[in-house]
């Protein structure tokens, strides 16, 4: 049956402190193309998306998550997680078409940890710049700037009840679990990847007392190379790194976590396995908590676990 | 519902005309593990998949496809898949778990294009030499080797009636249809390129007068450092070139084909975009016919229509 | 003491049947910068470079070589070397000053295949956007462009009188021979590979009755990927490729190659070995020629003999 | 005149705590071959190397630098360079061919750091296992293992009077001065990048109050995908790791510094732009010290000037 279902994350709104400021980070820096504004709202998407908008930023006195989304396939599967939702006991706002610009109606309910997810089924489509005819393989210059992010790949968030949100990940929205962090002693979650596609994960949590912390975004590069490249750009721009060039060892992924102007993190990642649902889920466990973050040096940052929005 | 219904392929089942020079081939210069030998056959897997193998040569007079396989989610899907194919017309043979090895239970029919085609849920799992706790990001050193093939990708099968095969595909199987190659004055399909997955293609075809005829196979690589690495391997080993290396139009794959000792066609394939089934499907016409193969040249080459066993 | 005496290839300067279309693929495609323009010439320099331009176009009414120039040193040795040309029995013509625009005196001679080459040890210097304090590892946006050319590599010169230009090189100019393929039966050479640096090479001969032809200019990629890149390029623009991308077997470097709009060749040519002079010089024989040529598919082209200008 | 004079680093010795261990490290990790061993050494070649050997390591009872070596030119260079150094002040030591296995005569000195050099013209060539007489592009499998190191690059020595032993460079080995780190206020040399090629560093020194320290010696790897993989093999083996993956401001190289088991740093170092005498010098100064040495995150590590053997 193809990918059905819950699809990718589609939007993810973030809040920042300097809308000019934030415009520059994700458009000049990471290759964003800015679609749309409204008064205190930038939309963009990465080059190589169909939907009208995949990132949204709103000037704020604090950073951190609004929303995130993600699409599904068609309006049938939003009424049936609607209905699925609800029966498993979280309270579901209807959000009408339009209210949120180029939208179809969504789905709105509140994650375990915090988090104000939302589902939806029809955006607006503007296409890659490249046509449906005979579309070649490269865009015309200047499509692909920055550190040329392809796409909006997987968010990261922060907050309790990691276990049940993942519960709620697999049992209601059908995603499968890719691989685990467990304290080696309890065998308690603290992070957990979980996948509705091929990618090595599609959402990712990590246990945290407060609710409703945004860990970053992720943003899809190519190949290594390009993840470098990406690197080149932070340390021409003075933009704040965080961690990387580095790989994951969860995921296997090439990463550098950098952040915005505002604080919130972002990454560039590439590669990773592909994933099947019928491939054994990896646990890692906090013996070897570096490897499993970052698998290179093996050093575990405080930062991953205490640096969010 | 993330991946569901049929997940990939999962077995090609080629003859082959000399059985230590193929296994030579996909064995030592390709860099599968030969997993299993039965008389006349071998059996292979590719490094990174957990399945017990996924490519079977047999020794015989004259090469070509036998059968290939795709695996399904689980045994519902398999019943249910039954029931649709047979709804839709085909004649559907059962064939017992254990009749081929290390496999569950399978469902075969031909296709519109005289290709046998298998469905099977289950197939014994022997990993990727890799824990599942702690597993790292890098095997044990010879485990990649050769041309580091990390997975069976793909095929490509040659045959009439590519038009029907193609509504099989979407319809019973549910398949999105990723890009087309068409006839530009007449429209017709020459040939289609399928997707169950976010992959660019996950099978495809192209139109031949003959029925059942074997295009390619396809193994993934990561980068297109690894197709170079791929390509030298094939010139210093004299291993036949066809093509390449270059990129296709279609998908946006860097790819180099090659032929095995006995003339199967090859192709090692790295990158291509992300599918999703919202993306508009590509159309390439016969007045791009070079750009849609092969986008560095632009040229078409005969032998892509032409060779095939 | 270091790289002295000829330092590298500083100039070629070739003839094309319309400026504008030159222009733009030398400058948009390949993306060189155009510095400088006279009536009927255009200047360009890689972005890398720090000297004012290396390749000269001139509007003419036949495509081809009119002179390429090697930068020395200083002056002192452009008086040595002229010493060293003479006394080898070069006519050798002085060119003041000036003559060449944002040159030196130069020296010039016709080498034995015929092929006029000239001296320089003076050429002004624009530098290569990046400060010389502080400059950062990446130019700013827009300096690297199309292919992304680094620096013009090294040409490649097609006439008669290989054996004599090869020991003028190296025994008057002091280039080491790098590579040469050999006429298995006859031993005599075919083709030769010079270095005057670490380079794989610096500059080549091919064996052909016609005097003073034009094989190709080379252009340096950083990267595999990046050859994919330029590919890429010319595919989107229908530049018309000779070959590739492959890998030589002689140097070991990738390679594409190409024409301009007026049928000059051009090479896009990335990695190879480190060439010091006390390594064995290495010999390809006519056995091997298509491994020696293009090590991936093993074909020698009709084209890389016959095709000059 | 080609590269003439000093060639290259030819030999690095080192001091380790335990044999096997650095055996393990040199050998399996990194990819050396070991050559020859005595009964407290170990000799090693990178595997595109023609020498016998270029690494030693010496069991003692502390791990750092016992002398490096320069290869130059021919034994006429060698004399030649013995007159240029007594006459410059340096007390010259004479050592007979044999002295060091598979070498012809050297001579050695103190640098004005403290550390021993010696320069010799001849050594045993043993070759990179693949013949010179239609070699190919690729060894047979085995040859490039673990992370592949194909040269030995450069070392980075520490040691008082930095400036002292760059003019000895710079006149009397002819050396280019190719990048500089200052104090912004002093104007002082904190370090120093050479050049004897077109690589963008032979050899470096920063200044540290200790005479004759070791920071690191260097090997080459042909990409950043190569450096990456360098990186994963780090992290399977629990190689300490003291920065990167990460991209230097000075030479504008792919680096990883990581520690042999004795705590000797080593480095895999790839790219970087292509040196020529007539280049402008590049400095930096430390105003921008995190650019410079760490140029994605501009982060100084305080280890970069404080550890060392």
């Amino acid at each position: 049956m193809a990918i059905r279902g819950v699809l990718r994350i589609g939007e993810v709104a973030v809040r920042v402190l300097d809308l000019e400021a934030a415009v520059r980070h994700y458009g000049q820096h990471i290759g964003l193309h800015e679609v749309m504004r409204e008064k205190d709202k930038a939309y963009f998407k990465a080059w190589d998306e169909h939907d009208h908008h995949s990132v949204v930023i709103r000037e704020a006195d604090s950073a951190g998550l609004d929303y995130f989304a993600y699409k599904v396939y068609d309006d049938a599967t939003l009424t049936e997680l609607e209905g699925k939702i609800k029966a498993h006991g979280l309270a579901v706002e209807r959000i009408a078409a339009g209210v949120y610009p180029k939208s179809g109606r969504r789905i709105q309910f509140e994650l375990p940890g915090g988090h104000l997810m939302q589902l939806y089924a029809e955006k607006a489509q503007i296409g890659n710049s490249m046509p449906t005819r005979n579309p070649g393989v490269l865009p015309d210059e200047g499509i692909i700037r920055g550190m040329g992010a392809t796409r909006l790949d997987h968010v990261l968030l922060a907050g309790p009840n990691v276990t049940e949100t993942t519960q709620f990940f697999i049992e209601v929205l059908n995603f499968d679990l890719g691989e685990e962090l467990i304290d080696n002693d309890s065998g308690m979650q603290l992070g957990t990847f979980l996948c509705c596609s091929n990618k090595p994960h599609d959402i990712a949590f990590v246990l945290r007392e407060e609710r409703g912390k945004f860990h970053h975004m992720s943003f899809y590069l190519d190949s290594v190379q390009d993840v470098y490249h990406a690197g080149d750009i932070m340390g021409k721009h003075n933009i704040s790194v965080d961690v990387g060039p580095t790989r994951h060892g969860i995921t296997r992924g090439a990463t550098i976590y950098f952040y915005d102007p505002s604080g919130n993190r972002n990454e560039v990642f590439s590669g990773g396995y592909i994933h099947y649902p019928d491939r054994p889920h990896l646990t890692w466990d906090t013996t070897q908590l570096g490897h499993a973050a970052f698998a290179i040096d093996n050093q575990p940052r405080p930062s991953f676990f205490n640096v969010v929005t």
